[in-house]
């Protein structure tokens, strides 16, 4: 039986599906983390940890890990040859690594051409047009990633610090999040030294909450942001293309906040970004097989 | 004999300098880093270290450390109780911590009315009016200090990748960057990763030089922090105080483009932080003579 396997992985953790030959899902798996960034090493025994899972779930043995034909998407797969490195760790019969980016643009709009926002902790933009992949964003919190939660929740404490020295206003929103410091600034200090990208990120939907209820500052910052998504549409998305999806934890909340071009164009993903692995894996080796086999 | 210290120190090192009642500098000692905020037994053992430097110069043993009034002028002093923590730690006579700033502000306008802006790796604002000090800004690259150097090192980055995946224009200073990364963004990344503020502070220069040559992203980075530093200067300097120094490394880069009511205010700093820190100690501990002893 020819075996097939998505995985998606990243810092936070591993998913793994186990597909026949027709592409439907026979078994399931989850592990750890799977930073190739960080802990190549790591990754890989959490990739088959979650992969044992799925036989196992679909009642094979770990021995059958040596014939599925796997495509992987993991962030930083670009990065310092990551993908090609990992590539050579992994027992399976073949494997590719791609780009997270890349398998949930394949799980939201298939084949065809679009456009896909990955909005998280971070924001990255891919686009497919006549066949061709380009991706921009990306490239982490620390200098990059301008629409994501991570810089949306740092940018409020910058402006509750701004707000405690009287250099710019207060509002409803710096207010209550200077009551979750217990009011005292030396806590955000605290807070934000060791704070990693997403504990930033864990204050983005507040920054959405108050925007909702008409807070000056909280308006301010999304429209920000999203002028920073938009700069990056303008700079992707070919004119002609009508398809675009916003993904990720704050997908949804930008999506009405786009100018009426982009929100006109906003359709559902089709699928999240493990079953487009799987598709990918089904496309990619099937097309092997029909050049090569 | 009366002995008085001042100490100035932070995260790259610790300076000593002693005085005779009469505030003379009669000794002076260098060490490593004093920063309370991370290891405040670290610091100890530098400013001792430096401290008793200055006590070998000025012909004394290090038995006379129990002799001095010291006035100390540390980053983070107000933050979790710090100064008041190390104080307990220390054998002199007398110690009192202050921030950095503090004897900054000392050093730079002495007793009477006035503003400095520290503008080095950070940004910190200090005022004097009427006896009464205010400090705002400083509270750390991640969440603050907006005309610090690190933060126009992260900015050019962030540019420089923003350039590279054609979101914005790119510019002299954007290729000049790109090439001091090989032309790799993969490297611009890796390098933020693990850069501390000051290693994003090394760029700041760049943009300030860029910027003379009428390059329009080095001109905007500046504009945007020469924006922040004086929204923050309507903040905290009263419109009658006519006393402004810009000291730190970036201060006198600073200087000439602020907006004619500041630069018209500008003077240059009477003294060091560390002269500050002598001053003070004379300044308080005679004060604490005449009222108690």
């Amino acid at each position: 039986m020819e075996l097939l396997l998505g995985i998606d992985g990243g810092g936070t953790g591993c998913r793994a599906a186990l597909a026949d030959s027709a592409g439907r899902i026979i078994g399931r798996g989850k592990s750890g983390a799977a930073n190739i960034m960080t802990d190549i090493e790591g990754a890989r025994i959490n990739i088959l940890a979650a992969t044992r899972q799925a036989l196992q779930e679909a009642g094979l043995g770990p021995e059958a890990e040596t014939s599925v034909s796997a495509v992987l998407g993991l962030a930083g797969a670009n990065v310092n040859n990551n993908g090609a490195r990992l590539e050579k760790l992994l027992p399976f019969a073949r494997a590719h690594v791609k780009s997270d980016a890349t398998i949930a643009l394949h799980g939201a709009i298939g084949d065809g051409d679009g456009t896909v926002v990955i909005l998280g902790t971070g924001s990255v933009f891919i686009t497919r047009q006549k066949g061709q992949i380009r991706t921009i964003g990306g490239w982490g919190f620390k200098v990059s990633d301008l629409g994501g939660g991570a810089r949306l929740g740092r940018d409020l404490l910058e402006e509750v610090l701004l707000a405690h020295d009287g250099v710019h206003p207060a509002s409803p929103l710096t207010e209550k999040t200077m009551a979750l410091f217990e009011n005292d600034p030396d806590r955000i200090v605290t807070f934000a030294r060791d704070a990693k990208p997403n504990d930033f990120g864990a204050y983005a939907p507040l920054v959405f909450e108050y925007a909702d209820k008409g807070d000056p500052l909280g308006s301010l910052l999304i429209e920000r942001s999203v002028k920073t998504i938009e700069e990056a549409l303008d700079a992707i998305m070919p004119p002609e293309q009508d398809r675009l999806c916003l993904i990720g934890g704050l997908g949804s909340l930008y999506a009405p906040r786009l100018s009426p071009k982009y929100r006109a164009r906003i359709h559902p993903p089709l699928g999240d970004a493990l079953s487009g692995a799987v598709q990918l894996a089904a496309k990619l080796f099937a097309h092997e097989e029909a050049a090569h086999g």
